[in-house]
């Protein structure tokens, strides 16, 4: 469950050296971990090795984690790791909203204990990061090739992303089973989103018809968000709610139909 | 997210030759599209000719992909495989049940742009063709059988149906993960069920004690039916009700505890 | 749906004889189950071979169908095996609560036909299992490999129970789906568990942050639950509420916010 008083550090600037510093930073520290787990612990030696270790780089070992994971008897994983891999390569800003994101899980969430614990096993980070290289193949009218990554991670991880939905950088999907977010859904930056989320259609329309959420937006567990709707920045939806309106910035909206706390004149404004 | 106005051509009539020209129809299609995406995606190539283009039938292709996605290391894909291919052969109905469905999402969910997508990718649609197969080994009397086929959907699909539940053609389970569906759970033909929801018991009785939804109803995300409630032909469901009563047929309930639109004496009925 | 009325049996005593006999009364019930059902449906002979018969007792058996569910490409089905059940014999109490939670589906659950029904196929029963195992792991500083297994629960069952979570005995999660219990929660003896509960943090604090839930709880579908409250021997949650309080022994909570049936001053006490 992240904390909601958004306690994570300033993320860095979006200048191109300094990413690919963070980058590294976090790499580093991410094998600095896997070789004492891997000392400490020779029954995942093997796995941590050939998982994080062998790497030289985060691209690969994401790479090659997420083609194991995501990999059936028709879809190879020596296939899925060359094609994420060159997806990777092809737009930086791809990996550096992973490195946003693992600084989100480590930061928000009390139960991470550390980059290595989100990178190999928060199925909701290894779920945004395939979406998010599914969303270049899909801009880059590879259809098919994307819709087949949205339902390699429905099924393995219980996370249904259409790779037409656009999300932000420090991102953090906690628990993550059974969340459903859109096609034409858009989501911020450092948005928290918890497990059984849905961000969908009323099935009223069709074209622009999922949710928006600004920066910084909170969506507890098992909330519903319906239509073309507008979640402000660093607003707060709490868990169970049924959304079927806007949600004006920092404020928040509870209930099942959700209303604003403090009422719809004078909605009650936090930090 | 299916459209709420049922606006699905109907459906074939039920004269088998109708159906066996239907599937043909179908079938055709699904191989010019997965030809169409072989050749602009090299990536899939292998994946659709072994799973869609190297089959002279929509039942072995079918029978074909649920094998490998529901075998495990003690269930082989090749026993899976005979044992789908041989129930379709035994009862047709099942075969022109899973056209009926690919048509249902074709027409119903605007983000299904085509029948291999589905056929291929949906999870709730597979589900559901392997329910239909489990169910018939349950009229056989072939329980354990029926069982080990439910768990795997669960494991594979997160989609708990039992196999005793009876479900009607043209069935939409859209997104899918977590839907739950009880023993004694009637399902109409042409429903829509979002994921997450459950039509399970009360836990009072046993016997018949799951609900049944009539032609056309439409379920919301999230929403969960308890107990031997009747939800008449085209009601509606909003996401996230929790339903103990009847409701009538072409009304709409929503809410928790949830209470019918207009008021129990004068439910407010749409087309 | 397990039945409301807690009809299971009373369980066996806590002396040591009489759990091993009590772990040999079910598990020669099983393997009796598991010869006729090879004997029935050939097409499951050698599955129910290899996970049942071959085995020459409960631990062996549920290690090896453990490892099969939960192994990857990376972490082999031959380690896991050794580590479960290296684990199980380090700890008998772990093995018995097995047996209290299959008494425990077999008993209040209608559906479950069989003990050997719910060992194969109930991924809420085989997911405590793991958990149990892994919690073990936990108090015995062995975190990394505890998290990993937390995370294949969660990728494999859609399951997602913290390593520290504390269980106690003949505990049913139904159908399971979704289930998302907190590092800080217990749960007593005797609990029931619909899929898509969630015992979690308000993300307001960190320590001593999940709910606590006596004895004897049934909490229903889609419930969620968070925040330090204590949920009283025999209390009923009903499904889909959101609960961020106290709730008595032996009274009722329902709705989006929860309430006591009855009201917080006289709340309808029930059997």
């Amino acid at each position: 469950m992240p904390g909601q008083d958004n306690q994570s550090p300033p993320s860095p600037t979006a200048g191109n050296v300094e990413e690919n510093e963070d980058e590294l930073l976090v790499w580093e520290q991410i094998k600095s971990e896997a070789r004492q787990d891997a000392e400490s612990e020779p029954a995942l030696a093997s796995y941590l090795y050939s998982t994080v270790l062998s790497h030289s780089s985060l691209a690969r070992s994401l790479s090659f984690h997420l083609g194991n994971k995501l990999c059936s008897s028709t879809l190879l994983s020596t296939l899925l790791y060359d094609l994420f891999l060159n997806t990777f390569s092809s737009d930086p800003s791809i990996l550096s909203a992973a490195v946003a994101d693992l600084r989100a899980a480590r930061y928000r969430d009390p139960a991470c204990i550390s980059f290595s614990h989100c990178l190999l096993n928060y199925k909701g980070f290894l779920a945004i990061q395939t979406h998010r290289l599914a969303h270049k193949l899909w801009l880059e009218d590879r259809k098919p090739l994307a819709l087949s990554l949205q339902s390699r991670i429905s099924d393995v991880f219980a996370v249904d992303i259409h790779p037409g939905a656009r999300i932000g950088k420090g991102v953090l999907l906690d628990h993550a089973t059974g969340v459903v977010i859109g096609e034409t859904a858009v989501v911020g930056n450092n948005v928290s989103i918890l497990h059984h989320v849905t961000l969908g259609g009323t099935g009223k329309v069709s074209g622009d018809r999922h949710p928006r959420l600004g920066d910084g937006v909170l969506i507890g567990a098992g909330a519903t968000i319906l239509g073309n709707v507008k979640i402000g920045e660093g607003a707060k939806i709490g868990a169970g709610s049924v959304v079927l309106i806007d949600v004006p910035p920092w404020t928040t909206a509870v209930g099942n139909p959700a209303t604003l706390v403090g009422g719809k004149e004078k909605p009650k404004v936090h930090e």
